[in-house]
C-alpha cells in the first residue's frame, strides 16, 4: 500500500475546511490578510491567521514584512503553490462528475 | 469560488483515515469482510461496516449477498470507482512532490 503514504500527506495538505479556500484567495491576487479573510466567510481572524502559519510551514505561502508605518504584511502564492492547482483540478472534475452520478441516480 | 462545491464534494468523500484504504484493498480484490479487514491494520470491526455502508451509498462498493449456508456477502469496486483512480494518482503525485520539496529544503 505504498501509495497510501503521499495520499495521505497530500490529504493532511489541503484538508479541512479552510485551506483550498485561503490558497484560491491568495492565488486570486488577495495579498492582505483583511482581504483574505474577506474572501471566507466564516473564518475567524484566529483561525486565519493559524492556517496562514500552516500554509507558510508547507511553503505554499510567502509572507512578507513591509518596513511601512505601521509595519504592513502581504501572502503571496509560491511557485510550489502553483503545482496544486492539477489536483485541485482533478478533485473539481471528480467532484462535479460524481454529484451528477449521484444526482442523476436519485432522480 | 464555484470551484470549492465540487472539491469539498471530493473531499467529503475519499476523506478520513480509512475510506481510500477500503476502496484500494476492495479494487485489489479482497471481497469479503475478514479479507478486507486484514487489509487495513488499525480498522475495527464496527468502523469497516460503517464505512462500508458509506462507500455503497457513495456507489462506489457494490455489495452481493449470496444465498449459500451460511449466506455469504461480496463487495466489488462498480464502475464509478474506477472514475476515482485518476485522483487518487494526482493525490499520489503531489504527496510525493510535496514530501521531496519539504525534505529537500530541511536538508
Amino acid at each position: 500500500m505504498n501509495i497510501l503514504l503521499p495520499v495521505r500527506d497530500a490529504l493532511d495538505v489541503i484538508n479541512g475546511k479552510w485551506k483550498l479556500q485561503i490558497i484560491i484567495a491568495i492565488n486570486n491576487g488577495n495579498k492582505r490578510f483583511k482581504d483574505i479573510e474577506r474572501q471566507i466567510p466564516g473564518i475567524t481572524a484566529r483561525m486565519l491567521s493559524k492556517e496562514l502559519k500552516d500554509l507558510e510551514s508547507h511553503q505554499l505561502i510567502k509572507r512578507t514584512v513591509y518596513d511601512t508605518l505601521p509595519v504592513s504584511v502581504e501572502y503571496t502564492p509560491t511557485p510550489h503553490a502553483a503545482t496544486l492547482m492539477p489536483l485541485i483540478e482533478a478533485l473539481k472534475e471528480w467532484g462535479t462528475l460524481h454529484r451528477k452520478k449521484i444526482l442523476k441516480d436519485k432522480a
